[in-house]
């Protein structure tokens, strides 16, 4: 007997002949004699109509506030799917992130695990019941209601999976695994087998959709092993785990684009220790995630900073880039939101140079300009022109042989 | 400077638009030097969509299930009303009844408030914050998620103004006050300025539909005073509250309908002692309601025990009914749900013989038949054919001079 953890997403749940679907897998699952945990996210674009909703009465609403009102998504899932898996015959119980016992600290809209209790869990697993958690949502040490941010049922699925040490969590999506390229943008993408943390991380964080980048982290921390598999059929899905060297066959694995990147550049900044700092601190006491980040010297005494943040953090990095400017010095500083980040992920880099050189070369014969580059021992990204995306995502493919 | 309750129903909070006209009204009596609670119904028919997509699922779904379902209603409306009052600049936070600490017995759906903390809600209050509270939601002991029954925030709004000694608990809702009957079925109802508890009580017992009974007999036992006011327009409410006897001019004060009613009737039930017990122990252990009790000596030796349920129950009382007639002898029984309940209600009744026989004598004068009778010191209660109520409750209202 196996303990599974079932993540399922929007898409998943949303309206009864999905959350019946669902709740058949639950039930099949649990009736092969495994134990069974899930965890749902919001039916379909709930989310997304209830920020609508909060916009109409508020255009800067208050974050608890909106945490408190996008929480209601996912307990309505959890509530339908229980009793959608009563109505098949199984014992079922939903749980809230609160009544699970799952801690994180306060920062409203994108808190961070602190703790999982696996008291409550266990007690509904010992009694034979198929455990449905609420995805996205914690509680404070204060009873306060949190989000995890976008995405953040994976991070709840993930956590919950270490606490009762599962023997795998599934992440059902609207893909049937991770490709070497959205199937969306590159219609040669193909599916892969099995990839390794390192790799699904940067993949994840670079934008391929598939996997929220901390459940990834949380994941390889942990030692979960993840599926990916698509809630619509049964083909075999993606497994990501910890992947021996014999196994880094392929230099380049995937190729990622993402949209949702802004750029920011402080200009004529002085030369001296402690502003990166005092910028970075800046951002960081906002909340805000600040992702690539490049220094280069223009001229002497003097450096340019640029970094990249989501397009949603666009007007709060303005704000503090606007504050800022003054104590470390900056002449003044330029955005720009029509920008895309491009990216190949490999865990095979490390052994192979030339790859990077090699990515700019294939993106220059394509007459594509790189505004900003950023490498990791697995990755290489660059911020392009947002309009020249999909041109890039396809070529790289094609160049590093992925078809 | 007074401490306000303020109860907002469904349709108040209906949409954008009603949400900011709440929270000006709210914020207009804020910024009047008061403090306010804020105690709020999910928004318009949300509570009955979400039945319905329960229904969808599973016919019967579990009522801890239900009630982690139809919670999220209300914290939607919550987190909705404080960020419109943020963009009127006040400062406003929303409570779920567990952030409260509303604690209820475990009985999901019909849960009884055991106690409320006052402790957040002072806190808040006193950091000059309007605090606005989940109605119809509680939480036990064990962090379980109950609800308090349909038109339970008015119960919600009533236990929080007793325990914070509220200077008034304000009761929005889509009439501007308790009328001598429902003006929609009575053209010629008049407003009331004042009415007692107990005529408020009976009044709310019976189907007037303005407040919930339970948050009456709360009001009452907690010397709460409610106003029952339009949140449409300025109109001066009724005051529900403890009335002298220099008050109690009026015999009859109004006039109530109730089609939420089924008549379940047991057939020749042994005359020995311990058969209604039984019998009513069995209704109570299924949380079902019992209203009016009639028992009839039909012939020597044998009973006929007939009683009124809301109609929803109907179908559980009817399964009691089938289990329990063995044990207690009975032949058999029927149901009938097509019958409606009219009264007329009065504290000046105590005072004033034959008030009774002359609400019978109208009735017969109209050619209607009564089926049951039941009557206390200030209300008299029959059971007639559904089809007949409005013109019933026309000519009571007519017959005791209320137009």
């Amino acid at each position: 007997m196996a303990l599974i953890v079932q993540k399922y997403g929007g898409t998943s749940v949303d309206g009864p002949e999905r959350v019946k679907h669902v709740a058949r897998r639950v039930v099949e699952t649990k009736q092969a004699g495994n134990d069974v945990v899930v965890v749902v996210s919001a039916p379909g674009d709930m989310t997304d109509d209830l920020i609508a909703m909060a916009h109409e009465l508020n255009p800067n609403p208050p974050a608890r506030e909106m945490d408190m009102l996008l929480t209601t998504g996912e307990q309505m899932s959890i509530a339908l799917l229980a009793m959608a898996i009563h109505q098949l015959g199984e014992k079922a119980i939903s749980l809230t992130g609160a009544q699970v016992g799952i801690l994180t600290n306060s920062a409203f809209s994108k808190a961070r695990i602190l703790e999982v209790s696996c008291e409550r869990l266990r007690k509904e697993l010992d009694q034979g019941k198929i455990v449905i958690v609420a995805g996205f949502q914690g509680i404070t040490n204060d009873n306060e209601i949190t989000t995890l941010g976008r995405g953040g049922s994976d991070t709840t699925a993930v956590a919950v999976a270490a606490v009762l040490k599962a023997d795998v969590c599934q992440i059902y999506t609207d893909v049937d695994g991770v490709y070497t390229a959205d199937p969306r943008v590159v219609s040669s993408a193909k599916k892969l087998e099995v990839i390794s943390y390192d790799e699904m991380l940067e993949l994840a964080s670079l934008g391929a959709q598939v996997l929220q980048p901390r459940a990834v982290e949380f994941a390889k921390l942990n030692d979960v092993v993840l599926e990916v598999r698509s809630s619509f059929n049964n083909n075999e899905g993606t497994l990501v785990k910890e992947v021996t060297e014999m196994e880094k066959k392929m230099v380049v694995s995937g190729v990622a684009g993402d949209k949702n990147v802004a750029r920011i550049a402080l200009l004529d900044v002085p030369d001296v220790p402690g502003i990166a700092s005092a910028l970075f601190k800046a951002l960081a006491e906002e909340n805000i995630n600040v992702d690539m980040i490049v220094q280069s010297a223009m001229q002497h005494c003097f450096n340019d900073i640029a970094f990249t943040v989501d397009r949603n953090d666009l007007k709060k990095a303005i704000e503090v880039s606007e504050k800022i400017k003054p104590e470390i010095g900056a002449s003044g500083f330029t955005y720009n939101d029509k920008v895309a980040k491009v990216s190949i992920v490999g865990a095979g880099m490390i052994t192979n140079p030339g790859v990077a050189a090699s990515m700019f070369d294939c993106l220059a014969n394509e007459g594509i300009n790189i505004q900003m580059i950023s490498t990791s021992e697995i990755k290489v990204s660059c911020i392009i022109d947002e309009k020249h995306l999909t041109k890039a995502m396809k070529s790289l493919h094609r160049h590093f042989g992925l078809e």
